[in-house]
């Protein structure tokens, strides 16, 4: 396997035992140089509700006051990521929990106050992050890996100036992804509960093996894609005009079977 | 400055952000390489209350059922740990927060029921870990500071078989210290809010400056340490007794002022 491949389990995966050790499992043994993004927004939102706090989303991003900074911090660096570490360490790989904070190895500047569309309205996102253009860190990544590590990131970042910082897990994944790809071929693939891209959501069997710009342009005007997964194939196709060598869509369930959805250039 | 420093700083420094922010203002500019351990107990404790949880304490020492070990994840590996390496980002010392399970740093195996004497019953502590007698990676710790990052430690273990482990921090920050040593000169340094080890408990001007283990013996003799202090004593000279070059029990303000108590062979 030549280039690096960073995988992005979602809170689907990393919110089931039973789900995670099997991803685990089989991400422990695939060969060559690999990263993990985890997210765990489903823990934080009950861990919130238990320590008496009502979970606020706009347009999909949480709403990130001073106790939801601390609440989740708890659960993406504190449970979630070291749950995944000790468990990647009992498969074998030698997994590395980071945060951005670590060896600034992420880093984000807080989101001004911005007008949200669907939300018809001004929102201030509190402490949330929008990762610096250079802020990633490859060629600290790429030390670990060297050095036969597997670095696994929570969706935290620092602003080097004190501040933790909440981000979103997909946006993590693909600016490390772009950032290495600087410096090697960079493979992304999120993970998550289906096969991929379903041209039609109520059928598995409908899956689209390969996405170009070209007949992702077909896609929108045919509405075959739409809402949740519009955004995220946009963001796909921008890592990959970014740098990224290609962009995969697949179940966190058996991981190299081939069964998933290809964005290429 | 030859050889590695580690220092620990306890509960009490975690919990106040004013002596949390003097200490790692005062630790950034220390020149050599260096390690830091962190406690949060105190932090832990309010949490499990919020939570619903009454904190199980036997020996000075958690009992840690599964939603416990959670808990302290959470509040050390989380919250506390990325704190602390946020703020040593704004200070300029390129920090990682580390727990045992990553990189494989610091493994232990689960504490069987004993028998605890003040209890006068045998006690199950739980999710509870005993370092490895072979448990430190040194040279793992030595490859981050070689490389200009500062590895900052909570007391969360892992014993490669998928789970983690509370452990004491005080027993990390003198295991870590005693396998430093095999390799370089190590110093192990305990900060909390006293000024060192005192003659007279409410005298803070009856610092005893140096102890050695002859004089040790006759402070315990004479009664002069006990309670607290003595099993702390006790396990600063087996570290001494393994390897480390000198324990010092100071306050976490001021470092480099030369108040403190410096234990030697």
């Amino acid at each position: 396997m030549d280039g690096i491949r960073v995988f992005k389990i979602g809170g689907h995966v990393v919110d089931s035992p039973e789900r995670l050790e099997k991803f685990v499992r089989e991400f422990s043994v695939l060969p060559g140089p690999k990263v993990l993004v985890h997210g765990g927004g489903a823990m934080a939102g009950r861990m919130q509700r238990s320590l008496g706090m009502e979970p606020v989303m706009v347009a999909g991003r949480r709403v990130t006051d001073s106790e939801t900074l601390k609440t989740v911090t708890m659960v993406y660096a504190g449970w979630c990521n070291k749950s995944i570490v000790a468990l990647l360490q009992k498969y074998g790989c030698n997994a590395i929990g980071l945060s951005g904070a670590d060896g600034r190895s992420v880093t984000a500047r807080r989101r001004p106050p911005v007008y949200v569309e669907s939300a018809g309205s001004v929102i201030d996102y509190g402490h949330v992050g929008d990762i610096d253009p250079e802020g990633v860190d490859a060629p600290f990544i790429m030390g670990l890996t060297g050095n036969g590590y597997t670095p696994v990131f929570c969706a935290i970042t620092c602003d080097g100036k004190g501040s933790l910082l909440n981000t979103n897990a997909d946006t993590v994944a693909s600016a490390i992804a772009v950032s290495l790809s600087s410096y090697v071929p960079a493979d992304l693939i999120y993970c998550f509960e289906k096969n991929g891209v379903l041209a039609d959501v109520n059928d598995p069997s409908s899956l689209i093996r390969e996405i170009t710009p070209e007949s992702f342009r077909k896609l929108k005007e045919e509405g075959t894609v739409a809402d949740g997964m519009l955004p995220k194939l946009e963001n796909a196709f921008r890592a990959i005009a970014s740098g990224v060598r290609s962009v995969t869509i697949r179940n966190s369930d058996g991981l190299g079977n081939g069964i998933q959805t290809v964005l290429r250039k």
